[in-house]
């Protein structure tokens, strides 16, 4: 099987350690993570070959991050240095009835700042099995916006399969375009998409009164989408959460059980992980029950591991998408 | 505004790291700490002046003391430096059923060996807008129940309304001294009383049959006092609490709903949390109601922090207060 | 009363700090522990005098691991020192649905290759009053289930109780034996024996329909053994569990109610910590069901510890036992 | 005495934990420092008001900036809030034949991005006893020059003094101007210059054959200017270093010997401690060339000291200005 | 060989971690030391049977303070229990010109507040075979000084050779007695004596022109002396010292070459490290010059370790006796 | 070009933090590494392609140990995955006049039990242009001895230069072979060796009066070596070394000058990474005195970067080849 190719910038995490709030804190801890990378590394962990694209300053803090993803197993080679600065995300993880607070500090960064030109698509997807993007990167820069059409283009052409999580969050978009500006051209060559109804209306000014029935006029406005996924979390505090998810499929919307996570270690990287875990379960088995299932179960061992990584065996996700879930100790 | 004005020992707090034992640990957590303090930190960080009194050793480690009060925002300019030591307190923090576990050592402490002639209240409290004391202080010397008695009064002279924390332990009194002998003269000049109906009775001689007519006992014995307030916390586990309060304004008791807690990250400080969130609310809102309901909230948040001081904004006590307890990320 | 003797190999626990991931760890929490000595551990926090026996590389390492248990009180002077490695396990410890992970590297140890001649029981056992094994031991080497049985029989002639925690783990019966080719010899001599149905079936043949009619078909095969008990452990999840556990004296079986612990700091060690309760309050106390709960209560306690060996005093475990799992602060 | 004030940036510093390279390090640690604020700091421990003038982006990250200068005792109260972000620089520290290394992200900080008609330096400087600046603020931007020849105009209107420390890196002009064309204006204002001979002709275009001769000419040039001061360091390795000084004041060249320091903690923030030693000794000795050995020694003191700030008391840098330099423990 | 058996205080320490000052110290790195203790405790690392008598606060902490002695190895069967608190030193580790810094918070500890009667001197020394003390102990209460002088009493009367360490500091007598009012009948039960030529002047009046003259002058008011031993440092810098000593054994003075210390990693017990290897060697070798250089070898060593205790085996103290100083890995 | 190629076996490397000695350690920092493996990580920050080839056991363990090597970013696509155990070594890091100790526990390892028909050398060096290996593989097994075998002879057929660092202790050959059975057979097939003449002679049979004298023999033994390279320690303490290194190349001995280390933070790899500079040298540069001195460059850049492996730029380490070793800050 191909290459899953990521593309989307990544950041410099700087997380308070333990429960620490930022005037307390006198370290950091740091990883390097981003949406769509988060997915490839996920998915490196349970075998696939897997490459993200991104751009990084020309530095030592730039190698770093992209050993980062070197470390958990995603080709590096074809990302690109220049630029002025990485884009950092500054966590302060939150514990019952205090919430997580994630300051952004993205703008500017080499990557929202790349040259479109830069990327040799045909080059980068030759041995591609997928390509997987996030509505995170057209709000960051109209360059970003043309390198991920451009790509997604490439992968349609060269028939791969596309992606894309629309993640959507008003608040990013600052260059001047809007969502229903950019969003719809990317949304034409995509095939599995990350969304919910309040995004479907919002970007697409689709009305729906249920979610298949959301999902049926969006097929019908962007004939490519084969299937429409989504979760639903339900926040009992910061520490507690339930998680389940749906899946439209062009016939029937799927659905899994409420799963329990109690206490949350890390709750940032829990979309991602499911994105991996379906995608996982969609490459791997003849069953999107089975996948949908577990996507869950991988974003629900996510909740438990510092970082916005999933590092996992696909056999742990396996077992608590069983229902294996009471945590006795493996020896 | 002027200024919030706390009198009382600050200890160094020696904690062990996350669940360790004494007798495992290898390293404190160092933070600098006393319940009078800690209402002025917490008040500091929502727009207040505060400043606090006390005495420290004139030494590195008495400055580094200071210098922590400092850090929170509470101006050290009227603290005096002389004396022998620091009091310490060791805590070790506990969880599920294991308790957390305190060890004072605070006896001969430059604190509860101050001169009564070396603070000059006119200055100090030139500028104040309220004065806050606590049992503890009159229990360690006869020189600090001195040197608080002049405080009191001197706020009374200057108008300032005074707020006192009973918080009555009987093992605390060694110098001769009984709680009957130096409150009452301390409780008549204090308009905001913080008192359970057992220190009314232990300390005050009052029987009562409820709250409501303790306090309207208390305050035909105290009639400066308007009102009385009370917190009542439900112990799960050393990991889950539960906490509501009660505010008798003259008239009526109001009270709370019960706030949730868990897990506990830090369960020191949480009832000077309390007294600090309901100083706000009666400083700020006109509505006793919630500003007791904000001094609820401020003390759950408190317990998520590690430390005795409540950081936060006071948009995160008042979103919890509002019943935003989900711990949804804030972007 | 006599010295509390225990025997078996003794590991460097090497656990991932906080809620790590092997692969995301860069630093390990060095402890040193094997069941058997945690019991000693635990009995000499209470005023037990207790002895471990074993043997550890010459080397820093291995005096390091002596150094470990002379630091919890337990005597090494009958350590002996010679081949060449100490066991080793590695720890990451679970949370929520995720599991605890254990990775034994525990083959061709000191203790695995110890001499049976170089142990000199009657001057080991000289001043003991009780001397405990388990099963373990004689998974690992014939040597070793030699020198066990030596110890054993030495005990039964110089009149001194036996007890031995079954523990069975078929994967670890690597050298050619199987437990029922040893056990048996073993079990003649022991008095308290720790094991549940599956044990005595799998390793004595003996098919029950209740445990009361195990053990006295156990009774009816070994004559010494005076009492079984057993533990029933319900997991919620790896952070959260509730513990019953059983005794069977020859007459009838005593049991106690689950106790809930949530959150759990550290599993490991549970068990052992359970059979030091039990064991002291088999020594202590004049009363079979006190004994059972206080064993289950330092169980229970164990779990919000880290590390294998409880640390604590026969107050706080007492406290439990009586019901007082409020997490209250003791100061 | 009225206050010292600087002004300039204040940058968040995470420096890699003991001797790791970016690659390794897993954590920063935190600091807040800049250039200007160093002094402000360092001139608080010895007993002056000090007040400190910036601009944070109004976030929980620029908050916890400010909050770090009020914890080293510096007024914030005209600290302006907005903006989009911090600036920022990743140090590792060297050692041996390895040099540290700095990363700068400084682009787009709130204080480059500041509106000059925010500040009000008639409220500011109201009861200024000194003005203080470096030549990093007017290479950021425009809008930061400006706003500092403001504030050097109405220092000189009040009759404050004012010290510059030139300070210039080419690299760091970046917005269309040259330090030739923005500098000697903010020159004209300045009474105390730090600055050497390559400073003097790269950016004023003053040749000389000596550092008397360059100041002479300087001072023709800049007739403000009553004195010139520089330092000079022999690099023996990033571990060893050797320091001393030269003052100009308007009749001769003072100058100190050399000090040596081995090994150095933290090489950063030397220069600003020799400039706050310098100014103290101005100010409160009457005798320039002791002034300039306690810069100096202040220098000195720093480089065994982690983070950008001097933390000291006045009397350990007099201790080694009088030559105690042997290090004997103070009990 | 019988037991070595110190008597006297035993601290907590409280450090700062790496090069932190106490204002920046957010932790304290604990162990549990003192001159006395320190002796025993190197001592039982190479293999002596050694006992520590001191008294603690019956606290968790103070059950902490004699595991730590415990887990030296260090017999704690003597140690008593009782009064108001443990004595604590905080320490700043000091760097190159930086010295280290020391504050005492020691008055008022159970050791201080002892009842001489509640040591039973013939039981603690039944075996021994050397009583060590030092000059700290009867400065810190009468009642100190009177069970020390109990002690020095039944070690002569049993023929136990007696240690004494006269490290005078005048600032610490604070209970009304001066040292030439105690000491004397101290040393007269005396052996071996550390103390240099001003303790020999200050304490006991000794003028003299030379060691061996004082020496002698000491020998003739103190027939009990056999040995005066006396270390000198020459401190270059708080990292980088140089350590020699004497010995006067009645008939000449021997001495050691200087050894080199470069980098010193802690300072603090190196005079005590010098005394254990010194009685090692005495007790051990017939060549007192090879105990002495055995004694500055330990000492030498002792620099290079964390903590105040010296942890070692004697081979590896010997190799540097020896001259082995290259540092070349041992595997 | 092809890729570099190493085979060998890799340790966990657990060593004390900080200055620690084993019995003080609570934590162990983590690194994974081994003398090959070392020369490859080096080689791939410098741009080279690399690949290590080495065999782990298959546990979570096992696959972070791999995972540690892909982050230097080497390929780690032929390492096999069985066997019982990783080996491990314990790192206590010494400081002046105290040395690093090391304790192995290596046998019985993965790596040690490897089958050499499980290699499929033609495929492993199908793209590779330089093979390496070291002494201490055939020391380990004739198992190990024989792959290493067949990847030299496999070497040699595809005309691919061979390295291999003699690297002789002769503790190590535990299996019943001596040096001299074994490595003659491997240095036929190598063209660079890294040996001096104390192994010439121990492990060949060389006697020589010189360094030239010795390789012109060595060579006349073994026609295929074309290199003989040395280095030279001096050690003046743990913390302070000097190293020179020698070529002779067939012709004459190229020599470099001392380089100094002061302090050295990390001793082990320091001869790895000499070996990675120089073969980096011989490959990029055309000119072998130059290829020596950036061999001891790196060597000497090694000694300040905690563990093993070099992490370094191509420009860092030529800067000191430069003779920049001065330190100053890079901005």
């Amino acid at each position: 099987m191909g290459k899953f190719v990521s593309f989307g910038e990544v950041l410099m995490r700087l997380s308070t350690p333990g429960a620490s709030r930022f005037e307390q804190a006198r370290q950091f801890n740091i990883t390097y993570a981003g949406g769509e990378a988060n997915v490839s590394s996920a998915l490196a962990y349970w075998g696939h070959k897997t490459a993200h694209v991104t751009r990084f300053p020309d530095s030592p803090v730039g190698r770093a991050a992209a050993q980062y993803l070197q470390f958990h197993g995603v080709d590096i080679s074809n990302i690109l240095y220049g630029g002025e600065r990485i884009a950092v995300y500054y966590l302060e993880t939150g514990s019952a009835l205090r919430p997580s607070q994630i300051v952004y500090d993205r703008y500017h960064s080499s990557f929202a700042e790349l040259n479109p030109a830069d990327f040799d698509w045909d080059s980068i997807l030759k041995d591609a099995s997928w390509f997987h993007w996030a509505g995170i990167t057209p709000a960051l820069s109209q360059a970003a916006a043309d390198a991920l059409l451009d790509g997604i283009k490439t992968a349609n052409r060269l028939g791969i399969p596309v992606s894309g999580d629309i993640f959507y969050r008003s608040n990013l978009w600052k260059y001047g375009k809007k969502p229903s500006d950019i969003l719809p051209a990317l949304t034409e060559g995509t095939n599995l998409v990350i969304a919910n109804p309040i995004n479907l209306k919002d970007i697409y000014g689709i009305e729906s009164d249920s979610f298949i029935d959301g999902c049926e006029k969006f097929k019908a406005a962007f004939p490519a989408v084969t299937r429409v996924v989504d979760t639903h979390r339900t926040s009992i505090s910061a520490s507690h959460n339930l998680l389940r998810a749906y899946l439209w499929n062009g016939n029937e919307v799927l659905e899994t059980k409420d799963i329990e996570i109690n206490p949350i270690i890390d709750r940032v990287g829990g979309g991602d992980a499911f994105i991996a875990g379906l995608i996982h379960g969609l490459m791997t088995f003849n069953d999107e029950q089975r996948a949908l299932e577990f996507g869950v179960a991988a974003s629900a061992l996510k909740h438990t591991i510092e970082g916005d990584a999933l590092i996992s065996t696909e056999a742990e996700v396996e077992a608590i998408r069983q229902g294996d879930i009471t945590g006795r100790i493996k020896r």
